[in-house]
């Protein structure tokens, strides 16, 4: 049951210039409190510390997944390609809508520190009692379901399963172009139109046809760029170790009966990881700043320093080295100690291995996490995967590279510099 | 006294592609935490809930600002112009940079709602005691006051002032320039680059040269554009009528003497009227958007209805009419208690004459508050105010059009459509 | 008859990013030698000497009309508007295609000296024996009458003519958006798919809803700003006058029974103004470029120097006046005359009543050459002509200004200054 | 000898917004006719024939390689770096400016076809007895010398030489901007401010710092797309290979004592390899299109057929496959005879070979042809080859692949399909 809105309705958005909205079912979901939560959650984290222009939601990225899906499925239907099942366009263009519903405040340190996870949070948005549920309900009792098993991977039809999760999916394209705009990089920008011309419904998979290779090719240089000058950055990796410090020591405190001056309920369900979905919506990046605003006057000296560190953009500075061991590490780590510091939160190390780091991967792991490669369609339909055609691809497939960096407080080592080895000192520059 | 960096800083914008700096002070100012504040409090207000785009700070507008201005200087130094007085350099850049620097959360509503003022604030921030203030006084124990004499336009070299208040100043190129790119609307595009180099310092002001007349006009424009397409778009008026009431019935519990469920104390000192700089200094939006988060459980209906309908974008709805008068109004007033709406919250109007409207004004009022006209010098040096030379910068000024809009709650009005008047009906389209 | 390409073509666009073509008549039509030719003639004439961008063709242009038509009855299609004539779609596009087919090179200074018409050749070309008139007649016997009549405004369906000829039409928001592109100045710009957006068929005419007048004004404001700093720039009225002056000198010689050392047939015919439609179709700006490159050497030394002038260009110089008379003119020929320069070449003046300007003119004259006016469609049906409710768009409407601009040869004049009145000295500079 | 100008001039340019120019003898020679020659020789050949917007001129992109000389030059001034030999910028400017003046219409073709050299010829120009030569005289009597010596990179400043040609010039990182732009392709972005900001001269050479890698990866990959979308797109390919036809035709004709109905006295020169640069500097890309319009009506069949299939876009199809081999070819000569069809024009192949491929070459051969490599500098002052420090880079460098196309007239083709062997006509999809 698809029903038509009278009259289209259109935002203005600076990535597409429009997002059409031609279907009723789409046009509540955007209305409801849960999507509209998204306007307060920054898409990006902490990286507006690093660019300053990347101040933007996730509710403009899931806006722009929702378009591109829909630009996807209009070429499918434009052309009659027979692979592409019809009737899957409305649930297609939901879950591509509320695929990042999910998410709460700076999310990646949350779920680091917490254990929680975006996707499970999504489903239980789609599932239980919110406006959503209701909206989508009245597409069909089975739809709710229906669209959280696209999510969850699930779904029956895995043409659907990946417009919205692949190696190529409608998030990464809008995502990419999106960082790129806020941020004000041109790397990350390839040549959507072209992309979304040269991709075919192929059986159960979509495919690019091999004259768009080079297209696709384009789009996964934006990718690595993107990684390796904004994602990447160090200053926003360690704003984000920041993050996950202050989280870590709030819950510490709160395990160990600190009596914090100012808490919000919803922030204590979340130390004490057992939270409602009702709490979980009324977070957002409002209610995380407010916490770190407030935890300037705490008591606990480290907390409050934390808090002060990044809401003044004091953020760690870090050096980088090609390799690093544990006795190394623990040889710092006994330095801080005797030093003064803490070791457990003045000294952390980012390695390599760490980087999320999936500009392209060829094969399909069985491992349910893994996105589908890239599939060329030849002239004869043979299908072949990506990076066995293109030596570029297969080039930056899997590739890891990068430092080693060790992230520290600058002026409280440099206060105690003196009483560093020398090798130590060298090595920090100080 | 100004310092050089050793090595020039480069900050990636969006805008400007690069805003450089090279002044070891300017460095310290963005890094103090008053400036670093700015990053939490969004230039456009409520406009992300018309144009979802519009998520930038005052961060990245005040750093726009302060490259326009070195952009001019530059232009005015390598150009050897002898009216330009060298040694105002940092005081200009400094001001440019810091000129928003008082600005609160939502300030137009705040400082409708609570008379504060944000220029106000900027002088007690740059001369009280703060990071900032010990940042200029580093630069001369009289630099602060200097400052703040630009930023209060009192400052004793006119020129100054102009460059950063003026009818053509660097703050209104930069924000048209910045909230066109955020938005996505691409009206308020005009080419800076050349309004940059047609500029001259004259005597005591900023004149441009009769050759670029023509590109005075078009930045004229793109402000006209963005008046009516952005800064006025009704959908904006209306959430900023409705964070205003929310203000509104929160002082009006304060001063009643109502128990908030959630109060933090500087909320608390705003509805006083007792602010300090300390604690004005931690108000940012995220505070105003937790207060509202939380205020949706207080037992006041009516706070509850309005943060609610604000944090789930379930704004009044408007009708316009071409005229308006205070019976027509009152009759309403009544219609509205009759039917159980509170005509103090359910009915506002919106007059023309109300929009802040300054295109372009020609004339100075003696009012200090009247930026200076834009000037053009002809090739045998006269100067002359530009709506005397030019047919549609005339038209423009002092323009006043637009209708009026009633804003209501529509579901509640609906709901209680069979007991209004015939006439009313018809009117609201019920 | 309108039948589908298998495939759809899609031609890579700096405008308009795609161009694209699902008929077989409009794809034949692109392939036509006539239609290729369009590749050998700028868009903007002698431009290219002022903007060295401007350096684009009439096909692209072509091109760009076609789309701009095809993506606007496309949006009414889309909408099911009952006053669009679905079954003129194809005589549209292929009016819109060939509207510009029978220019010849640098059309406006070889239509000003000879007395050439272009819409007339377009008509020529249209209904004569040549490829386009062929592959038109596939398309039924009348087919070709149809759209010549539409180029002609005498079809029988106003509102197909509006489309490719009205005071908004498709070609001159082709031609705004493409210039501003190629010239690199970006005052042209306007919100293209708005405005595409705000348009509607009503009655026997497109309109503009109430809701997109200030887009309305946006286009209008971007077309006067592209008078007045690009079509209108002096540098290239200077050079339009040197293309005149030689076609003018050349033909005077053709007719005074000069031997011309090169002379091309179809330049031949031109002078002689019996031109075959074939011959005109082989005239492109190459063999007028060619034509001067070899004139270079004629014994005619006015001819020689000329042509020299333009190719190397070295235009002649300007001054501006307020204001002009005969008896002053006279006096400056005279002057010429007695210090041995030729007042019919080394003098010209170019008054602002000579300036095609059309930014916009309200009325409908009864003159058939006067576009329609844009009207505006306000929420109770009611139609109006713009100007009567946008000031600013009243204030640019018919607007006049400029001054005048004598140009002469500076090098000779200066050599010769000593022999010049005082006062004539003191004019030029000299 | 370097003199300013009064007052800076202004390109406004649509890649770099402004060329600016303070130098009088840059003045100059951008207003003798030989640089002015420039506008009229399109930078990209025939590639308009495949990208409409591609027409603009060498011109424009000679403008600008001067203008990234002179910002490279800037920043090295302005930061004081010692390694940059102050003394060179003008020679740097000039060179930067004059490297393509000796450029023909369509040289590739010309070049392949009569063995000419588009240096040589450069190097003649600002040698001989030229406007040229003459203004760069008033520099210094050596200063054409040296001029000369920078295009032929024998320079003994390499330095020098390698701004105007190594493997990340000013001329390559012009072209791939401007050929994006006007082709209206995205994928040959890249941030021309951030490489620019990252090139450091040391010693002899230019480098880039450790941290601009990226950039430079960036850099590459935009010439990976440019040269597989744009400069091999077999389209272009197709167009050239006429081309050379068409002059290959004309030459044999010639010497074979055929009487033209229409013969410039240039083109006879250069059939002859017999050219002064005065005639030389007379040929520009409209002498050739004249030619080639007037050449259709020549009673030599081939001629006249090749002519008009370039003029009116009718170019040969072609197919690609995977190898290729003097037998299967030899094979397809002979029915090619057999079925009365030319091998020597109706049958060309391309081979992946013949492809100028140099997006990245690491080495730098003795050959004096090869251009420097990308060197990258480290914190520590190492200098090492960018390949041995990028995995992508070393995967693009030097890398071959494409197939093999072979072209041939369709028409003409499927009307004899039936004389052709079963193989075959399956082969060309008959």
């Amino acid at each position: 049951m698809q029903r038509q809105l009278q009259e289209e309705k259109v935002f203005k958005d600076p990535v597409h210039h429009s997002v059409y909205v031609h279907d009723m079912t789409i046009w509540k979901l955007i209305n409801t409190p849960e999507f509209q939560r998204l306007r307060r959650i920054r898409q990006l984290g902490t990286t507006y510390l690093t660019f300053h222009g990347a101040e933007h939601s996730r509710f403009s990225h899931s806006l722009g997944v929702y378009e591109i899906t829909r630009k996807i499925i209009n070429q499918f239907e434009r052309n009659g390609y027979k692979d592409w099942p019809q009737e899957e366009k409305l649930v297609s263009l939901c879950a591509s809508l509320l695929h990042d519903v999910g998410h709460g405040p700076f999310s990646h340190a949350i779920e680091h520190v917490f254990q929680t996870d975006h996707e499970k949070w999504t489903c239980d948005i789609v599932l239980g009692d919110t406006s959503i549920n209701r909206v989508l309900r009245e597409a069909g009792e089975e739809f709710p379901d229906k669209v959280a098993s696209v999510i969850r991977k699930t779904y029956d039809k895995p043409i659907v399963v990946s417009l919205v999760s692949s190696q190529m999916d409608a998030d990464r394209m809008d995502y990419l172009l999106r960082d790129a705009y806020f941020t004000g990089v041109n790397y990350g920008s390839f040549d959507l139109d072209r992309l979304l011309r040269v991709m075919r419904p192929h059986k159960d998979a979509i495919v690019v046809k091999e004259s768009g290779m080079h297209a696709v090719e384009a789009y996964l240089m934006a990718r690595y760029q993107m990684y390796w000058q904004v994602y990447f950055h160090p200053v926003t990796r360690s704003s984000d170790m920041l993050l996950r410090q202050i989280f870590r020591r709030a819950g510490e405190l709160y395990q160990s009966g600190y009596r914090f001056a100012f808490l919000l309920p919803q922030l204590a369900q979340l130390f004490e990881r057992k939270m409602t979905v009702d709490a979980y919506l009324s977070l957002d990046d409002s209610i995380v700043q407010t916490a770190f605003n407030q935890w300037i006057r705490e008591s606990d000296e480290l907390l409050s320093d934390l808090c002060r560190r990044f809401l003044h953009r004091q953020l760690y500075k870090y050096i980088t080295v090609e390799s690093i061991d544990e006795a190394f590490l623990n040889g710092l780590r006994e330095e801080w100690l005797a030093i003064g510091l803490n070791p457990e939160y003045h000294l952390e190390v980012d390695t390599p291995i760490d980087l999320p780091y999936d500009v392209y991967k060829p094969g399909t792991a069985p491992d349910a996490k893994d996105k589908p490669p890239i599939l060329i369609l030849d002239e004869k339909d043979r299908v072949s995967e990506i990076s066995a055609r293109s030596d570029i691809i297969k080039s930056i497939a899997g590739l890891h590279q990068g430092k080693y960096a060790i992230y520290y407080p600058e002026e409280e080592l440099r206060e105690r510099a003196s009483r560093l080895k020398p090798s130590t000192r060298e090595l920090f520059g100080l």
